[in-house]
C-alpha cells in the first residue's frame, strides 16, 4: 500500500499526494517509509512563507501570488496552516473558498492544516507536507500561516523566502510586530495600502530596519499591495524572485538548507528518544510513586528525574 | 554563594529573589541546586494567569487586581512575560511604569521576562520564577502574557486560574479567539466595556461556551470591566476566588497540580537527554558527513538519524 502511495506522489497523482500527507499527519506506521523514500526526489521546490495577523489579507495575497506564478507556468502547492484551529486534513477554511478557481487546475495543490494535538506536531507535519509536495514536483510551495507568534515562526522557518503581511490600520501596527518577526521577514507587505496610514506603516518598517538590520546582508523589501485591484502584486512577485536570486548567488540558500537538515536530524533523534522514554515511563509504578512524593514535598522533581533516568533503558531507541 | 541566595529567597529577601530568578534565567550552574532546595517550600501560592491580545488592557487589569489583593492583605508576585520581546531581567516595559505605585510595597514583587533565546526556555524560566516567588512566600502569583497564541498557552499552563482578556472592538473579536484559548479560559474578561459592542462580545463568548463547553464541570465566568474607573474589578476578583473554591472543593486543584508535576519530571528527563545528545553530536565528523550526504540526496535524514543514534552514548545522561 505504501509503495503505491509513494509511486503516486512521484507520479504527481493528486489523490496520492493528499493520501500521503494524511498518512504523515496521522503519524501512520508508514510515515517514515514514505518520507525516506520520497526524500531523494526533494530539494527542488522553492518554499515561500507568508505570515501576518488575522485579517491582514494573507489568503487574498496567496490567491494573487498563485495566479502570477501560474502565469509563469510554475506548478504550485499551498499549505494553509492555522495553529489555533483544531481542524485539519483538507478542511476548507472560509476564505479558502476564494481559491476554488484554482481547485480545478491540476498544477495547483491546496491543503489546510490545523493543530490536531501538539503544536510541535503541526510544525513537523507542515515540514513533511512540504516534502511531499516537493517530491510531487511542485516548483513553488507556499506556506501560509495565521498570526505572528513564536509558533508561526517555528512553522515558517522551512520557507526560503518569508513574507510578513501588515496593514496600515488596526492592532497589528509595526510596534506590535516585535523582534522575532522583524528578524524572519525577507519581504514586508503593507497590504490594504489604500487605507490611511499606509505611508506611516511603510516608513515605520523602514525605520526599524535602519535601527536593527545593518548587519544583515539582505535588506528586506517593503512592498505595498491592494489585493482588491491587484496593485503591487507584480512588485511582490518581483521581490520574491529578487530574494531568491540573492539567496542563490550569495550561497545563503545552500547554507540555510544545510542548517535545516542538521536541525531535522536532531529533531528526529530527539523524537525517537522521547518516544522511548515515554513508553517506559507511562504507567510505571516508580513514576507514580515519585509524583506522589513530590506532591507531599518529600522529594523534588530534579531528584526524581535523575532517579527515573537511571532506570530507563535508552538503548531501546537504537533499534 | 548559592546557599546565600537560597536562604535569602526563603527569608523573602527581595534582592535575593531577583538574584535567584536571574541565575535560573541565565541557566547558571547553580540552577538545579537552587530549584531543588527551594522546592520543599513551594506549593502554597495560588497562580493566576492573564492573557489576551496586545492592547486589551492586561497590565491595567493586573494593576487593579494587585490593589484588591493587597487590600486583602495578600502578598503578590507578578511575572510579566513577553514572548515576542528579547528583553528580560527586570527590564521595565512601557506600561509597567504604572505599576510603580506598588514598587515600594515590600509585599509585591514585579518581574518582566522576555525570550532571550528559545521559547521553550521562556516557558521553563517562567515556571521556575513562579517557584522562586512561591518559595519566597508570595500568596498569589500573577503571570501576565502578551498574545493569545500557542506560546502563551504553554506559558499560562502553570496557572491555577486562567483569565483571557478581550475587548469589544478591534481584531481580537471572539471569532479570532480560537479553540485553544477557549479551552484554557476559566474566566473571560470583556475589558473596555464602555466601548460599543461589549454586549455582543459577551454574548458571543456565552454562545461559544454553550456550543463547546457542555462537558466541562466549570463554566467560565464572563466579567465586564472598565479599568479606567475600576468597574467590574470586584467582580473579577470574586470570579477568581470562586474558581479557586471550585478547584479546591472538586479536587481538581490536586489533580491539575499532580499532572503538572508529571509533566515537569518528563521535561527534566527530556532536557537532560537532549543536552547529552547535543554534546556528542555538535562538532562530530559523522554528523557533518551525513549532513553533506543528505544535501546531495545520497541518504535521507531518517536513515542518518538512526545511524547517529547507534553511536551515541546515552548513558552519559545518567550521571
Amino acid at each position: 500500500m505504501y509503495d503505491k502511495v509513494i509511486e503516486g506522489v512521484l507520479n504527481k497523482d493528486r489523490r496520492m499526494v493528499a493520501r500521503a500527507i494524511s498518512l504523515i499527519e496521522n503519524n501512520d506506521n508508514g510515515r517514515t517509509k514514505i518520507l525516506s523514500e520520497i526524500y531523494p526526489h526533494t530539494g527542488n521546490a522553492y518554499v515561500i512563507g507568508i505570515t501576518g495577523a488575522p485579517g491582514a489579507g494573507k489568503s487574498s495575497l496567496v490567491d494573487c501570488l498563485l495566479s502570477t506564478l501560474r502565469q509563469q507556468g510554475l506548478s504550485v502547492g499551498v499549505i494553509a496552516v492555522d495553529p489555533t484551529s483544531p481542524f485539519t486534513g483538507g478542511a476548507i477554511l472560509g476564505d479558502r473558498i476564494r481559491m476554488q478557481e484554482h481547485a480545478l487546475d491540476k498544477e495547483v495543490f491546496i491543503r489546510s492544516m490545523g493543530t490536531r494535538g501538539s503544536l510541535g506536531g503541526l510544525s513537523r507535519a507542515t515540514k513533511e507536507a512540504v516534502q511531499v509536495l516537493d517530491a510531487a514536483g511542485k516548483d513553488v510551495i507556499i506556506i501560509e500561516t495565521v498570526g505572528v507568534g513564536q509558533s508561526e515562526v517555528d512553522i515558517i522557518k522551512y520557507a526560503d523566502t518569508t513574507i510578513v503581511v501588515l496593514t496600515p490600520a488596526g492592532g497589528d501596527s509595526v510596534q506590535t510586530i516585535k523582534a522575532g518577526i522583524m528578524e524572519i521577514a525577507d519581504i514586508f507587505i503593507v497590504n490594504k495600502s489604500d487605507l490611511p496610514g499606509a505611508d506611516r506603516t511603510a516608513s515605520e518598517i523602514s525605520m526599524m530596519l535602519d535601527l536593527g538590520g545593518s548587519l544583515r546582508e539582505w535588506r528586506p523589501s517593503i512592498v505595498r499591495t491592494i489585493t482588491l485591484d491587484g496593485s503591487g502584486i507584480t512588485d511582490m512577485h518581483k521581490a520574491i524572485f529578487e530574494h531568491r536570486d540573492f539567496l542563490e548567488n550569495s550561497g545563503h540558500l545552500q547554507k540555510v538548507r544545510k542548517e535545516r537538515i542538521r536541525r531535522d536530524i536532531i529533531d528526529l533523534i530527539e523524537y525517537r528518544i522521547k518516544s522511548t522514554v515515554w513508553e517506559q515511563i507511562s504507567g510505571s509504578e516508580e513514576f507514580d510513586l515519585l509524583t506522589n512524593q513530590i506532591m507531599s514535598r518529600e522529594t523534588d522533581p530534579y531528584t526524581a528525574a535523575a532517579q527515573i533516568l537511571t532506570g530507563i533503558n535508552l538503548d531501546k531507541c537504537k533499534v
